[in-house]
């Protein structure tokens, strides 16, 4: 399998994830302002998950970038990241039509940590399937094993103060706003 | 026309209809817990249409690999085979909005028999359009023979026990998991 | 403008019309055979469209392929033909959902009128930025002349007897289902 | 970040929003003409930001041909206009469905403002990270300039009356209609 065609459909994936999440925006009946007011939290959800999907986008090209071969194991690994992306729209919707309500805030965080581990395996599977640079990359790796750790916090203060959980979910996103310089100065050392 | 434009509207295609899937998902109103509980058999039937889907993926890339010209009847089989995986998202949201009833997991197998027959007819169509490499990889092509046998099973015993359906059709799914080694192979020994 | 992009572009734009046409099948609330009735013409409707969709998306290869430069008028043209296209999920629901009733399958004529003479339009276009393979290549071009012609009859029949609009709606799409190899020809004779 | 890769997510954003937004016009339950009268408000909504959608998807071609290196900066800005266009299918529908009403045209204009707003931040981002070329082919970029004033003139009319504020909406995108020649002189003056 060509790494091309592996970056262009999980592409594809993405790009419909981030576009669909918007329809969670259901268009409201009055035409007042104020009919707009309910959709405040739903919008706001919507902006967290769009950032993290971006995120997400961008730190996979990085590190596909880097990888080798496209294996078996690598496919269904970036197979399973894709699934738990595609939850964002549910999860996004669910907390934002309930205002940020504890359960739906909880389970927000779940998928936040599953596709973090999901990140996770899929890198662990690249390095195994033989790509030293990203191995190299990566090093400690200290953003990408701190954040399912928030993400469990956060899960674990949402059922007391889903708006403290809302903060460590945004810190930890802001974190990864920057992209992974790690694997660029990795690739542009190999290159030397 | 070229393979490549095949494959890239091929994986559009295939990215639409794996993550449109998730809109069956329909975000519950409730905010507790147990607003998720009914919505876990669409949750399950997801989780299996996104295996499949992604089993097609797979080995449609492999295929189309293997293949060499592109003439008008590869193009129909090819929209014959992307128009029955467009009707997953359908079969699985009946099937998981009834609870796994009956005819719905009749209905689901029946797709399933229908996009494997699909497969099937476009590969005969490839290899007749001329590509050799593909007819050896496949050889006898059990898995591909004896999967839609299996489909009609599981269509046959949906109406008695729906769960002995669900067996068959995630056994089938487990044997498709692994990429379609064959053909790997025997582009491997073209390349020698 | 690159002509990959465009290609790209409206393969991502037709493909995702053809995929989202199938959401016009609404998952039924009963789990019982019966439940699938009242779709049938839904579904009849849908194979209709995936067909027509299927054979623009042929065409415009062919078409884009002959093709020499982008300009600001092609790119347009061809943004109108899109828009005409992602016309289809609305004009395709509406007629099956009223089981085919004359002003539905009158609309869904104007439908396919408008695209024909977008597709049309595109052509004159290309060959004026100047290419001289697809002039060559169409010829007189009485399929496209004449597709038009019989869409107005059937829109003109509609009101009258649906069902023989239905029939020259399907005995157009019959005799696109060859891919033009005209202009195969004319480019296979270029390349001499 | 290859600039290609960052091409294609953004062709496959715009082609779904471009496309969704159709999904706005949902499909009416009558079967007769007038069942279609309640839709032309969407409907014209529709074919107003297709136009929109498809002078960013061409300008945003041209600005990106023109880039040199992608940066992070870049990517988030492309990101942020990609964010605000993914409103585009809420705003219009929102229009539509109150027929023009003055507080979702002013929306609809805050969304063009804050769309225009986000190109022109991606394209400085674009000259900051090196792009001479571009920073050549703008110029003095009046109609960049000119844009946002109008929008904002737009939404304070929108209040006042509704129909101005349509007039000046429509008025800029015509404006724009013409693909920006600047960047291809320079560029081509750039091949000489």
């Amino acid at each position: 399998m060509g790494k091309n065609r592996l970056e262009a459909f999980s592409d594809g994936v993405i790009a419909i994830i981030i576009t669909i999440m918007v329809l969670e925006l259901k268009v409201p009946h009055g035409s007042g302002l104020q009919a707009l007011a309910p959709l405040l939290p739903v919008f706001l959800s919507y902006i967290l998950s769009f950032v993290y999907v971006g995120i997400y986008w961008n730190n996979h090209h990085h590190m596909l970038h880097a990888a080798g071969k496209v294996s078996g194991a690598v496919l269904w690994a970036n197979l399973l990241l894709l699934f738990w992306l595609s939850l964002f729209p549910f999860a996004t919707g669910w907390m934002g039509e309930n205002h940020f309500a504890p359960w739906p805030t909880a389970f927000y965080g779940l998928v936040l940590l599953m596709a973090a581990l999901a990140y996770w395996v899929l890198q662990r599977t690249i390095i195994t399937a033989g790509s030293i640079t990203l191995g190299h990359a990566i090093g400690r790796d200290w953003k990408g094993k701190l954040s399912p750790l928030l993400y469990v916090l956060g899960i674990a203060l949402a059922p007391w103060s889903p708006a403290l959980a809302q903060v460590v979910y945004v810190a930890v996103a802001l974190t990864w706003l920057v992209p992974d310089r790690r694997i660029e100065k990795a690739l542009a050392g190999a290159a030397d």
